[in-house]
This record gives structure tokens, C-alpha cells and sequence, in this order.
């Protein structure tokens, strides 16, 4: 008889349920809910005041409603028995947090609170906590706090006590309300047990969390705020738990909610590029794995801790029990491609693309397919969005160079595309020279799917080869492995997450393997993208910074 | 009674006579002939080999056939007696030339010649000798040719002397069968006058004469090919006539082909761009005229002979009689925008600029002028044709810097406006360290009709105050000046292009004046301007041409 697990991945903009054969890893049904109130960035649900800049919200009876809305449908559309479902796991976009009462309750459910907009959950996205982000990184430097190095010298606007420090300035009387502080993706699973528990992942990652030395020391959070001196000890703890271990069982209320069995195994709580790693295949080093999609997480395992400059962080057990797992990323690959088709394709393109039936891309990766490598003359620094690894600085800004009067949109598409692996590159090389090695490239998400073209310009380019994952829902598969793995073996499942990669998870047959000819031509066009980003990135030549303190007097 | 004098200017595509009111420059009548064979640049007219990239030809015939059509036209639009007609004047793209017979006939009207290309008029735009010109620099600089200094250190493969030695190489024997070698401004003179003449206009900008030291030496002629030795001697001529001068009367032929007084005075050939400016109201020095198309001469006027790093070149009694004329030239400028509109304007731009009954420029205009000095945050080099002056290197290319992921069109097309701009204003300050001074700037051409914006930064970003020709075909205004200038003032004419100047030539009531507040913010984009340019322009980091090399190698 087959068992089954379920994975839930909460996205940005809706939650995805899938359920999986746990005997080799089929996706047997898929559900998606686009959530109610999706990235609340202008008002509060109810009213309030009208929201800031740069801040992004979300409601968390969203996630609840995913649960209620995709788990019924799954077991629905697949006929399965609920009796055969023997665990679910899920993933979360990261970090993305809240504040709640010890029950759990989210101060923004609480009538007082609702129309506060510090009593809601802060997705990963908002950019509002920079002044605090360099307060964290200011008083750190200051404070000579080790742990700084283990994330590149540089705390995100985008990671929990940034986000912690903007509530406790701006709006106190929430941080004092909220018993617990807690990524979404603990808490969702808080709901699905009826017991608080806090992952490895999100804690190393984005809570400057470490197996070996813990949180930072309460002078260093006393020194951001005295009312934060006791954080740890009030408002979180210092259990924190490896991925891949089991944190209860589904409670009678959410077995109501979904249609399971109470009881059933759920997952320590993980986040969706980390997740996707062991469903890529991957639980050992030598093999990053690069999800791509809007911007790009590489994630690699090491057995060794060792400081990587300009990396996003490393956690040990963070990614994979009993390994260091290394992240790095490219802050603009897809929404690269997508400005450009937005901003740049002249209407003739898109009424050829039109009448041939052909999605704009198509028709851009048609043509740029046909260019040979370098004919363009063209070379791009893919700062659109910044740089994220190495150099970690969101003020640095794109550049085109080499540009003629005869340059066509497919040469400046397909400039884009090298540029994204140039940089990549340059973050491989960077690991492989600081003592993590890497050997070959796993590549998962929406573009490796959509643009062949891009993927064999990344193996012409990095001089790897590279494997696509089956599964086009990555990170959901690898929620479902760690549902199969909190079952364990005795229950249909696995007692370990690489037990269950090596039968659930999947490469497909197709490999890209670089072309030597190309090879050639991209080893002189990479020196000079190396040349241009240290001249731009390193400070050489600030104009880049210049240009945007100049753009910001220009608004006031 | 009213006089009245024709100008004609001979374009690239086509030839346009203007009859102009001698007493107040009135343009009374106005004809246009488009070229029948226009630019040859694939095959010649009555078949033969198929053209090389890079060649631009052009038939004699269709400016005979100008005459024929175009002076009828106005006299006949105009009702203006013949009588009254006392001067005619032309003016020529250049170098523009061909070999022709003792009698003037070109070769490629000899049924011997007809399917030879070297035959044929070597449009200015023909640029096939580049060989040729490096040639001629390699050989000026090893032979230490003090001229070279006088036209920016360098060459150009569009003069006369490298089209000359392109036939010499390629097609000795219509070298040999030519008994005269000619700018085609001094044959259509030649053809109206039955007199051969040679202006000092083009002898000096394209054929490396000046009126202190004449052509080069026969050594250095016969250095580049011991056929060319005697080329001056045998093919050219040494009496270089003063622009300003009568070259002769109209012949009896040449009236049957106009409907004009045989006898008519007919003015020394001129330039384009040279004559423009006493029609654009500038005979003395101080005053720079922009000549702003698709690509931009500038032209100033000095008295004394001075050495300005990286311009096209100076020369004696080249534009006004008794000054030197400095030329200068940014070789993108309109073909930039039109470049930009062409592949780089998304199909919603259009789509709202048919809504709203606008051409794609006007809206993209609107929109860009609606921006703040500084907000976009962007930085070009205007280079995506080379740089002509003041760094002359064709290898240079176009960038962009500052793009983000909110880089809107218009920000591109502005910021695009803007580096033109700034290379004006690197072009001005060159001529002002180097003793030719400039306090205002005239400009004319199709740029300043159609974009008022683009004036505007132009005044800001230079910080000078900018007229505008109030001819809007300032070319055959000045030819229809010299014209009667050619006349005299005996005739109802003048004795001198200044006399000429104060009457006939008028500005526009508008003038654009630096903004302070725009010119504050524009200092330090300026500045970082002339960072990138030096840094990429002057050898520092030659990624250009590197990007340049590998593109050749593979496009093969």
C-alpha cells in the first residue's frame, strides 16, 4: 500500500499544497490558494493609516486559509485516504515574521492591535528597517561581535531583528504586547501542533543564530534598544531545532481544518530555497544548487565552517543535518529579463512575437540563440537591483557598455543573461577559493524551465556542468521529503533526509555541458566583466553611489 | 526693385534650391530633387560587381539633374524674373569627389568606365578606405608631416586623400585614366561656370591644404604609393580660391539647364556645414554654430592659429574669409535618439502616442521633461557611433550606467539627450583652454526645431545662452548669400559675406538660458561624466575596443 506526504510552500502571493508518493517521490495533486489579502503595501485591511514606502505586509489567517483550502483539495483531486497520509512538512518564504500573544495568537487579530500596522506579519520583502539594519551592523562593528563575518560583514534590512528593532522604535507598546516574536513559518506550524517550536534554518539565517555560539549576547541587543536587552529570553528562545526532526503531531483543530488524520507527523519548519536543495537531489557537497527565479539563492553544503566573503550566511544544520550550508544570491535574474521585455522590446518585436505565436521571450531567446558569443561587443554589470554576493551592497546599479548604433534588443537581452552569469560565476569562484568546492551545478525554479538558452550560457560561462531538478515545484517536493522524514521509517517514511532524497527526488535526463569553443570566447569576455565590477564594485570609482545620493536630493 | 540669389545645397539624398530676397534674406521659393540613384551602395546603376560593405557611391548626373529641376521649380514658384536673379551659390556634403576627364566629364560616364565602382562619386559617407587612412596617419607620424597636428592628430578614412589612395590601390588603371581628381563641389561649380576652380573650404578640411604651407610634399605622396607622387601637380591644382570669391559666369549651357541669365555670377563652392554659419548669423569669433542632425559640427571662428587637441581640424579663410575656421563634431547625436526609438521604446509608448495623436519623439519629450535634473539616476557616454571629438577614436562605444529595476524609457532617452550634451560641453571647454573663445552658441539643423527640450539641457549643461537660426534650411541660405556676394554689390548684391550676414542671415526671437538651480545639479553629473569619459576614453581601461576585437573575431 503507497503512503503519501504533503509539502505546503508559502509564496509570496498564494500557498501551494502538493502531495507525494513517498515510494519514489510522484506529485500525485497540487493545489494552490492565491491568499486573501496577498503583499498588503498601501492599507491596512480595516483601514488605518495609509502604509509607508517599502512596507509590505500580510495577513496570517491567509496561511491558515491555505491550509483549509489546498490540503482538502489535494486529498480531493488524488482520492488518497487520509489514513495513507503519514506526514506533511512545509516551507516559507524567509524571513518573514509576526508578533503574537502566547497563545499564538497574532496581535493583529486582536481588535486593540488591528489597526496598528506593527501588529502584522512583516514579509520578507519589506524594505522599510534599513535605518535599523545599520543600526544593527554600526553597533556590531562597533561592539567588535564575531558573528558579523559568518553573514559577509553585513546584516540584511530584510532579516528579523531589523525588523524587531523597526517595531520596538516605532511602535513599542506592540513590542511590549507581543509574547513571542516568530518567522510565519514556525508559526504556521505552532498551528497545525498546538506547540511553539523554532527551526535551525530561519534562526540561522535571518536571527543571527549559531549551533555553536547561540544568539548574540543581551549587551549587544541592549545596546540597539534597552527594552531589547532581554529579547531571547522573553520573547523567543534558545531551543532552536534541526531541520529534519519531527515537531508534533497534527492537532485535533487542524486535522478539522485539513481533513487528516490527527496526529500525523509535521515537519520542523523550513524555508522554500533551502527546502529545495535535498528535492534537487542534493545532501552532500561539491553540487550548489541555484534556484532561480525573480533573484537566485545558491545554496552548497561544506564540512567545514569557513568565512566566506560577501556570502548571505552559512548555518550549520541549516540547510542539511550534520553539514555547514553555505548561501549565497543574485539579487535580480528574472525581474532582469522582465524589465527589460517591459521597458525595452520595441513594438515590432512584439508584433512579431504576435503573429508567430510566440511568447516575448521566445522570440528575444530565438533571436539571441543566433548570436555568437562576443559579436555583440556587448557587456552588461547585472546590478539592476544591486549586488547581493559578493559584494553586498544595495547601492551599486546596472551598467551597459559597448553599445552601437547597430545593437539589436536580442544583443542587449542576451548581454543581460551573460551579465546574471558573470556574477554567478564570480560567487562560485569565491566559494571554491575560500574552501568549499563545487564541482557541478543543480538548477531549480521557473527559469530553468523557460530558457535553455540562459542555462547553457551559465555551463559555456562557469565551465560546469548543469543538472535541472524534475520537480517545477521544488520546494513544495522537499516539504513533502521532511513530512516523510518527521514520519520515519517505522511509519512508511524515512529516518533521514538523505534516505529519502535518494528515492523522492529527481534530476531530469537533460544536461548542459559547456561548450569549449564558447568556453574561449566567455574566459576574455569574464575578464573584463571582472575588471568593471572591481573597478565599480570595490570602490575604485563610487559613481554609482554618487548617481543615486544625486537621484535621491533630485525626489527630496 | 528686388534681387534676388539661389542657393543650392546638394544633401545626401537629395539637392534643394532656395530663392532668396537679397534686401532682408526672405525665402521666397523653395524645390527639392531627390536624387534618382541616391546612394549606391549595392550595385551600380547599370549592374557590374557587386559593392563591398562600406561603399557609398553616387551618380554626377543627379546634380546636373538638380539644376535642371530644382532652379526651374523656384523661378517659376516664385515669378521672379530671371533678370533680378543675380548671384547663385552651392554647397556640398564633403569629402564627396570623383575622377573626371580634362573636359570634366567623370569616367563613369565614359561607356570604358561604367561598371568600375572607382569610377563612380565617393559619397562623404563611403567608408571603405579606412586601410587607406590608416595608411596615411602611420606614414604621416613615421615622416614626421607637421599637418597632421592641424586636424586633431589623425585622418579621417571620409577625405580626400584616402579615397584617392583606395583607387590608386584597388583600381590603378582609372587612377591613371583620370586626368582630374575633385571634390564634387568644385565640379558642379565647374559645370555651371566651364571653369574649373578648387575652394579653399574643402581643400582645407578634407584635402590637407592650407593656405601657409599648401599640400603635402610629393615625397610624402610618393611614400604612400610612387604613383601618387605628382598627384597635386597632375590631378589637382595649387590656386585655391578664398571662400567668398566669384569662381566664374553662368555658362550659356548652364543657363538653358536653369532658365537663368547666362553670365549670372556663381560663388565658389562651400561646405554644408561651413556655409551655415554666416547664415546663422556668425562672422566673427566668440560665437559657436552647432549644426545639429543626425549627427553635430560644431564650427567657431579664431583669429589666430591655435593647436585644439582632438578636433576634425582648422583652417585659414575656411568658413569666413580672414579667420580661422575650428570645426569640431559629434558623430551621434539625432541617429542616437533615432537609434533609441528604433529598438529600445516599448509597445505601449507607441500605443499611447497614437492615442494621443503624438509622434513617439514628442511623447517621449513630454515625458522625459517632466523629470528632475539628477532623479534618474542614469549616466551615458554618447559614444554608440565613436567619438569624434575631442577624443577622435571610431572604437569607442555607447554605455549606460545607473540603470535600476524602476529605469523607466523616457529616463534612457533623457539621460541619452544629456551625455550629448555633456560631450558638447567637453568639445566647448577644449576650445576655450586652448585659446578659441566661446560666450554663446547658435545652433541649426532639423534637432533644434523638433526638441526644445534637448535645447534647454543644452544651456543648462554648458551654461551658456543658445540662439537658433531662424532659417529652417540654413545651408542654401548661405549659399544663396555667397551668392550675391559673388555678384557684388554693383550688381544689387555685397561686397563681403559680413555685409551679406547683417541683412539676409536671422535668428529666432527665443534664446534658451542656463537654469541655475538645473545648472547646480548638472555640475556633479558633468563631473562624473568626465570621470567615465577619461577612464574608458583615454586608455585607462580600453574594454571598449577589447569588447571591439572579440566581435570581430566573431563575426569572422
Amino acid at each position: 500500500m503507497s503512503k503519501y506526504s504533503i509539502g505546503v510552500d508559502f509564496g509570496t502571493e498564494s500557498g501551494r499544497a502538493v502531495l507525494v508518493d513517498v515510494s519514489d517521490g510522484h506529485e500525485v495533486a497540487t493545489a494552490v490558494y492565491p491568499y486573501s489579502h496577498a503583499v498588503i503595501d498601501e492599507s491596512l485591511p480595516d483601514g488605518g493609516p495609509r502604509l509607508e514606502p517599502d512596507w509590505a505586509l500580510q495577513d496570517p489567517q491567509d496561511y491558515i486559509r491555505t491550509f483549509k483550502s489546498t490540503i482538502p483539495a489535494v486529498l480531493k483531486e488524488s482520492g488518497v485516504d487520509p489514513e495513507d497520509v503519514i506526514g506533511i512538512g512545509i516551507d516559507f518564504t524567509a524571513c518573514t515574521m509576526l508578533p503574537v500573544k502566547a497563545d499564538g495568537t497574532p496581535l493583529c487579530d486582536l481588535p486593540a492591535y488591528r489597526s496598528r500596522p506593527h501588529a502584522w506579519v512583516k514579509l520578507w520583502k519589506h524594505h522599510a528597517a534599513q535605518p535599523e539594519a545599520d543600526q544593527i551592523n554600526a553597533v556590531a562593528r562597533k561592539m567588535g561581535e564575531g558573528w558579523l563575518d559568518r553573514y559577509g560583514g553585513k546584516i540584511s534590512s530584510e532579516w528579523f531583528f531589523a525588523k524587531t528593532l523597526q517595531i520596538v522604535n516605532e511602535d513599542p507598546e506592540i513590542y511590549d504586547a507581543a509574547d513571542r516574536l516568530i518567522e510565519a513559518a514556525d508559526w504556521v506550524v505552532w498551528q497545525l501542533t498546538g506547540e511553539e517550536t523554532r527551526n535551525s534554518c530561519t534562526a540561522g539565517y535571518k536571527a543571527i543564530w549559531s549551533k555553536r555560539e547561540g544568539f548574540p549576547r543581551p549587551e549587544y541587543f541592549a545596546a540597539l534598544n534597552p527594552r531589547m536587552e532581554k529579547v531571547i529570553e522573553e520573547k523567543m528562545t534558545t531551543k532552536i531545532i534541526p531541520i529534519g526532526q519531527r515537531a508534533g503531531g497534527l492537532s485535533a483543530q487542524a486535522a478539522g481544518w485539513t481533513g487528516l488524520k490527527a496526529d500525523t507527523a509535521v515537519a520542523i519548519a523550513n524555508v522554500d530555497a533551502h527546502v529545495a536543495v535535498p528535492a534537487a537531489t542534493v545532501t552532500e557537497p561539491g553540487r550548489m544548487v541555484m534556484i532561480m527565479g525573480t533573484s537566485t539563492c545558491d545554496m552548497v553544503l561544506g564540512t567545514e565552517e569557513h568565512i566566506v566573503p560577501g556570502m548571505c550566511g552559512y548555518v550549520e544544520d541549516g540547510i542539511i543535518p550534520g553539514y555547514f550550508g553555505y548561501e549565497a544570491g543574485q539579487s535580480c535574474v528574472g525581474d532582469h529579463f522582465a524589465w527589460f521585455v517591459e521597458n525595452c522590446v520595441p513594438a515590432a518585436y512584439e508584433q512579431e512575437a504576435k503573429e508567430r505565436g510566440l511568447d516575448i521571450h521566445q522570440l528575444l531567446e530565438e533571436k539571441a540563440k543566433a548570436l555568437k558569443v562576443g559579436e555583440s561587443g556587448l557587456l552588461a554589470l547585472d546590478w539592476w537591483n544591486g549586488n547581493r554576493s559578493v559584494l553586498v551592497d544595495v547601492d551599486l546599479t546596472g551598467l551597459l557598455i559597448g553599445a552601437t548604433l547597430a545593437t539589436k534588443p536580442e544583443e542587449i537581452y542576451r548581454g543581460l543573461i551573460e551579465a546574471t552569469a558573470y556574477g554567478k560565476r564570480i560567487i562560485i569562484e569565491t566559494f571554491q577559493k575560500n574552501g568549499v568546492p563545487i564541482h557541478e551545478l543543480v538548477a531549480c525554479g521557473g527559469l530553468p524551465e523557460k530558457n535553455k538558452l540562459l542555462m547553457q550560457i551559465y555551463a559555456d560561462v562557469i565551465g560546469l556542468p548543469i543538472r535541472i531538478s524534475a520537480s517545477k515545484q521544488t520546494p513544495a517536493l522537499g516539504s513533502a521529503m521532511f513530512g516523510a522524514v518527521a514520519a520515519g521509517k517505522s511509519l512508511g517514511g524515512y529516518d533521514s533526509i538523505y534516505d529519502a532524497a535518494r528515492v523522492m527526488a529527481h534530476l531530469k535526463e537533460e544536461k548542459y555541458t559547456p561548450d569549449p569553443e564558447n568556453q574561449k570566447v566567455y574566459e576574455k569576455l569574464y575578464a573584463e566583466y571582472v575588471l568593471l565590477h572591481d573597478y565599480f564594485g570595490r570602490g575604485s570609482n563610487d559613481v554609482m553611489k554618487r548617481l543615486k545620493a544625486i537621484r535621491s536630493e533630485a525626489r527630496g
